[in-house]
């Protein structure tokens, strides 16, 4: 029997496509390179802009509440924006954004997002229960063919920003989310963390996830920094740095740190009644900082589009060279 | 073809053992009742007096922590207690119980659990990587092996309490969990919370879990519930009970509460260094309210083994009942 191919030093799916042995290799045939849904996916994805998986190996670090925020701030900018719930069985972004209760419709084979505002689109498995408390008692199999058909059956016309707000951990949805989204060029992961070390923990992993996975890590956001008492403003760290917090992580990593934002009993407010933390905090560090966050993210964006562009320009330069002397082969 | 038997009204997987149609019925097939290791499980849990698993719809509202001083603060007083970490991609307890860094020994084909006391040990996928800051990338079928293993694996002895912590949601660990413990009578869920609405929409649904499963509700714990500003004493909601908090959920669920820890710096602190609560806060109102809930826990724990001692006592006269019958009915 043939030995299988040894695996390259940077065998990971997302790599499969451009790998020298993939027609040999286990991890091309189990990593879905074939799956034609994939492709399909791509094209899906091909009318949006960026593509901003929001990730943390924590839960309660702030995940949803960052992604909310920047859905709603970059909409607020004039973006097109469209929000993707994919924490099925803990599904807060209906809520987060003021629209729980609607529902999804469908077109033909397309379901309809919600709009928050005209150009703001959200999907969630939370507009699809019969009663809103209803668990999701769902094993991995079926919230991965969810997560499918959210990335290749939503018709979200043309975007600026999709935003993927996600579970805790590096499990099921975080696997398909980054296998579904190989060939789809998303614009990497922003890593959400809490300052104190149990938290730091998980982030690492995390961070270690989007390095196996090959999925770029546009930065990460320390949320609950500290807390500034509204009477006598005495500022304390609720959840203390013990190990140094998100920018000694940071740097040990080699990882950029988008911002911190502080906690604010406002933001928890926020979230709970739907409503924009800038808007409703308006004038508080928390606001600042977001909006410096933003600020970044769209500098960083902008960035990534030219990036891709060079990359491409080349490439393509490459392809014509070639073609050329193809040609000039042929005709010798 | 003969028609699949129809579901009963209470269908769940932990009722199949009892359940008359059991031998026709899809769910008790796939429920694993038939599985040698349940019956397995049931042996080994056999010497464990209570079983309690911690859970959260939502992640980061305290369910590590209350699961580790609820282990702490249990053998300190006594207690012979084990501690199981599920939460496979981020497993927080051997930081939070100060054992960090070290490793499960084998003992023939038993594990042998990192003893933090005498009477408390621990068992944690977070003992077992290479790395501390390895991603576990694995999907659900992986996790559920994982966790088979240490409910019949580990080396715990005879122990008055197990706690196992959980990660949030309502998925593979979860499911299997309560699967592979349908025949080995938990005491039940302590089940965390936060005040805010976007926790207690995931714990209501956690709620609904507990009783599609037929899982016993020991009790809600509401952890953050308010700051007191240590400078100018003002008590303040990080985040605010906008639809009436944990209290009002358990009236509206009928399910108990039981008790609230405000938020205070020095737990992050202590969760952080693996140390007691009660012993590094000793005098506030946390380590009080902590002391409270292991009370009433153990309340609750003796009237447990009290109810199954009367539930099993007419169970026996009625068997005794039975074969007294059976051997008249045999010498007449």
């Amino acid at each position: 029997m043939a030995e299988p191919a040894p695996k390259p030093a940077t065998c990971a799916p997302t790599k499969c496509s451009t790998c020298p042995i993939k027609n040999s290799c286990s991890t091309a045939s189990k990593g879905g390179q074939s799956d034609p849904d994939i492709l399909q996916i791509r094209e899906k994805m091909s009318t949006i802009k960026h593509k901003i998986i929001v990730l943390s190996g924590k839960g309660g670090v702030g995940k949803s509440t960052v992604a909310a925020q920047l859905a709603i701030t970059l909409a607020a900018r004039g973006k097109e924006v469209g929000i993707m719930d994919v924490d099925i069985c803990g599904p807060s972004i209906p809520r987060m954004l003021g629209c729980e209760g609607e529902d999804v419709h469908t077109a033909g084979e397309e379901l309809i997002p919600v709009y928050v505002k005209d150009n703001l689109a959200v999907i969630s498995i939370g507009f699809m229960l019969q009663n809103k408390d209803d668990a999701v008692i769902w094993r991995g199999p079926r919230k991965n063919s969810l997560i499918k058909s959210f990335l290749n059956e939503v018709k979200w016309d043309n975007l600026d920003f999709l935003i993927v707000d996600t579970p805790p951990g590096t499990s099921d949805e975080h696997i398909s989310l980054v296998q579904y989204l190989s060939e789809s060029q998303p614009d990497g992961a922003v890593i959400v963390t809490t300052p104190q070390e149990v938290a730091l923990m998980d982030v690492r992993k995390e961070i270690n996830f989007c390095h196996k996975t090959s999925l770029p890590i546009i930065g990460v956001i320390e949320n609950m920094s500290y807390f500034e008492c509204p009477c006598c403003h005495t500022q304390m760290p609720m959840f203390e740095a013990s190990t140094g917090g998100a920018l000694k992580m940071c740097t040990d990593m080699n990882v950029p740190l988008l911002g911190i934002i502080p906690m604010d009993p406002r933001i928890a407010s926020a979230c709970d009644n739907g409503k924009s933390i800038i808007e409703t905090t308006e004038g508080s560090v928390a606001a600042q900082k977001l909006n410096e966050i933003v600020d970044e993210l769209l500098r960083k964006a902008e960035l990534n589009i030219e990036k891709q562009a060079s990359q491409q320009a080349p490439a393509s330069a490459d392809t014509q060279q070639k073609e050329s002397k193809s040609a000039d082969a042929g005709s010798s």
